[in-house]
């Protein structure tokens, strides 16, 4: 017997250190027209590697993006076929936006799965608006403990943001987000032509991110969206791509080198602007989108930083002309609303916020394009007279959109 | 500009393929009455590193163990006092096994949880059976895409098996384990007081498992059991937690050295005696325990690989030996069952066993005491007089405890 294994006499209380490393990574491809027969994307995504028996294949798809692609369900059939996919039943539509985000949903997608026998080798394919992934994606991350999840994010926002990365999440009990967990998706298929289909304020919307991770993380991919307006306004498809690209890019770069791809800690490091973005969301009841926002919620820190002598004036002119050369107001009136008690209702959301950090404020703010540092105070008369040059400078801006126009 | 923000005119459409590693470590700590006030281990897990905030603390305990341990509750609320830890609320009651699993209780955890105002930054503490861990596990890693859990398993198998590793999971649709994710652990109490209340049953049930683990892994252990058979049967607490730390120990060398934490191969390494034992916790419908029908499960394959030439009758022997002599039964009768087309349950559990693979066997067969191959094929005929061997060799032990009894 070796000292592996004492005699029983002996009583080794140490404890046990259990510790492993797990290497994740996926492929985030750029196509158009995934489903036409000679598009080998998707197809190599799902074959890969694998031996043996043909994985099981089935396809949740955003109703928003169904209505107006009349012809993706058969495209899509026909394309397993040519391809000897096993696509083990007709595809499946999802309500689209926030209507995804439920148990019910999840319940019915459960049902779907188990109805199709999938196993964890199986592929769960997911294409919508960063909603519909969000829950399909829950639905798929805890299907026996998690399945392969290919998704195809439809919208700028999705394709940019929401739909390439490492979570997933659904609504309940009136909390955004409030179930959900991290799991990394098999890949990632941007389909160009999914855009096509988008509102002119929908794909605009998108664009917010872009700037706001410009803005805080690369100098030069602001100042050529600055130079880009023009051609992004324009929905240019190498103007967008690149867009989507690059913002897409620096986002990852936060998952893959911010050192923190689940969040353990509590940093949200690519929140800039996002602070007074939520209770504006949630004071407006989502009338403004998270875009449209965030656009307002980063000229707000932008003069508030300016403000208090962190940034100069004229990098914050620029700040206001991109967001505003896109096309987003830069006012709600919800920044000037009170509550019952006449308090502000933007310091109330300073408020809340600080809480929901757990005491103590932690807020990006700009010291130049490109450069930023974490404020851990806010000084409340500075920001409501940031505020006030907002409405005025938002005023002006409507007034020559009203000679212009 | 640099190179990395081409002219609006290039269409850089090659894949990004976002890549980053993950470290995961967990303690498993050792103790006796971890509530007493001057025992430190609970607390110096919660306590850690953190600065800032206390983080809050939430129970959630097995009705059985509450049943058994009237003044548990009251241990715990004093002892968050004496070391100033942020308990927000009385201990909560989870139903004990598997009525914990299923989607009603976890929205009562859940609806606990919010109510508590519990953020990703809070502790969740189970303490229980590998049901309710499994369980408070799956809301825990769930809620807020995930909170700090710390287990505190009760039973002999969860402390050595069930509540160790980093998986969670609940029953859906009538399927065990159907939904639950991955989810490393923030830390493991194993509480040796705990298992002073269990049944004879339900202690000797952990041992399965044990010997399982000692079989294909590690012949040194094996013999250890053999030699301490006396001392397991009798409790004897130095023998028990030797038995437990060295299984658990064997089980996290799986975990952490065998290259797929998180499962995402389709091999189950450890599942030495478990495709029987499945089929015939069903037959049965949960009358065999888990570790007594992997003791069946476990006799059946070493009497088939005698069978197939792969092993010694001598080790076959041995093995037997043990299992019984830790108390297990080598029978049931559902061994025999048949089917209302007449066909022996057991090899349509082969069957299922096989489809449940995806169509190819991978069946784990010892060679000798500590050493194993993967069948990928099974000898129906040489399997059921194996089963017709084991019929024997189980009367025969009957007769001679009826005798000596
Ligand atoms: N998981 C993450 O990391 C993450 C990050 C940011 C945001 N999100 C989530 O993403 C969601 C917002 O996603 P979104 O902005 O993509 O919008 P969305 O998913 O809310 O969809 C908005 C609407 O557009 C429709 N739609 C989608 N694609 C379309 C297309 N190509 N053509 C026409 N209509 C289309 C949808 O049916 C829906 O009605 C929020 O729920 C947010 O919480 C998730
Ligand atoms: N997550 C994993 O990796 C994993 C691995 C193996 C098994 N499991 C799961 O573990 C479960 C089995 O766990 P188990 O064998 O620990 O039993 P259990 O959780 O099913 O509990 C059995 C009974 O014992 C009671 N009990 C628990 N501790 C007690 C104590 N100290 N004193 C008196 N009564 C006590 C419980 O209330 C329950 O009635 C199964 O659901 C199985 O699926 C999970
Ligand atoms: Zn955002
Ligand atoms: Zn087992």
């Amino acid at each position: 017997m070796n000292s592996n294994v004492p005699p029983s006499s002996e009583m080794d209380d140490s404890p046990l250190y259990p510790s492993f490393s797990l290497k994740f990574s996926y492929p985030l491809c750029f196509t158009r027209n995934a489903f036409a027969a000679e598009n080998l994307t998707f197809v190599s995504e799902v074959k890969g590697d694998h031996k043996g028996a043909v994985p099981k294949l089935q396809f949740f798809i955003d109703q928003g993006v169904l209505d107006v692609n009349p012809e993706l369900a058969n495209a899509i059939t026909k394309y397993c076929s040519v391809h000897e996919l096993n696509l083990v039943d007709a595809v499946h539509p999802v309500p689209g936006g926030e209507a995804a985000k439920n148990q019910i949903q999840i319940d019915a997608i459960y049902d779907l799965m188990l109805a199709a026998g999938m196993d964890r080798q199986s592929f769960i394919v997911a294409i919508g608006g960063g909603g519909v992934l969000d829950a399909v994606g829950y639905a798929a991350s805890t299907f026996h403990r998690g399945m392969r999840l290919i998704r195809m994010p439809t919208t700028v926002l999705a394709q940019n943001d929401a739909g390439v990365g490492v979570k997933n999440g659904i609504n309940s009990q009136g909390i955004k987000n409030l179930l959900g967990c991290f799991a990394v998706p098999h890949a990632i298929i941007n389909d160009a032509a999914f855009l096509d289909s988008l509102s002119a304020r929908d794909f605009r919307s998108g664009f917010a991110e872009a700037v706001k991770v410009a803005l805080i993380r690369d100098a030069e991919f602001f100042f050529w969206i600055a130079q880009n307006q023009q051609a992004l306004n324009a929905r240019e498809p190498r103007a967008t791509h690149h867009l989507i690209k690059r913002c897409a890019q620096l986002h990852l770069n936060q998952i893959c080198l911010g050192g923190d791809p689940f969040e353990q800690g509590s940093a949200r490091p690519l929140d800039y602007g996002h602070w007074s973005a939520h209770k504006l969301e949630s004071l407006t009841k989502h009338a403004l989108s998270h875009g449209e926002a965030v656009a307002i919620g980063m000229a707000l820190d932008a003069l508030y930083a300016v403000e208090i002598g962190l940034l100069n004036q004229a990098a914050c002119d620029q700040v206001l002309a991109v967001i505003q050369g896109l096309g987003f107001s830069l006012w709600d009136d919800a920044l000037i609303s009170a509550d019952g008690q006449g308090n502000s209702e933007l310091l109330v959301g300073l408020e809340e916020f600080r809480q929901h950090l757990g005491g103590r404020l932690c807020i990006t703010l700009l010291t130049d394009i490109g450069k930023t540092l974490e404020a851990s105070e806010i000084d409340t008369e500075a920001l409501l007279r940031a505020r006030d040059k907002l409405a005025v400078q938002a005023k002006r801006e409507n007034r020559l959109a009203r000679v212009a126009g």
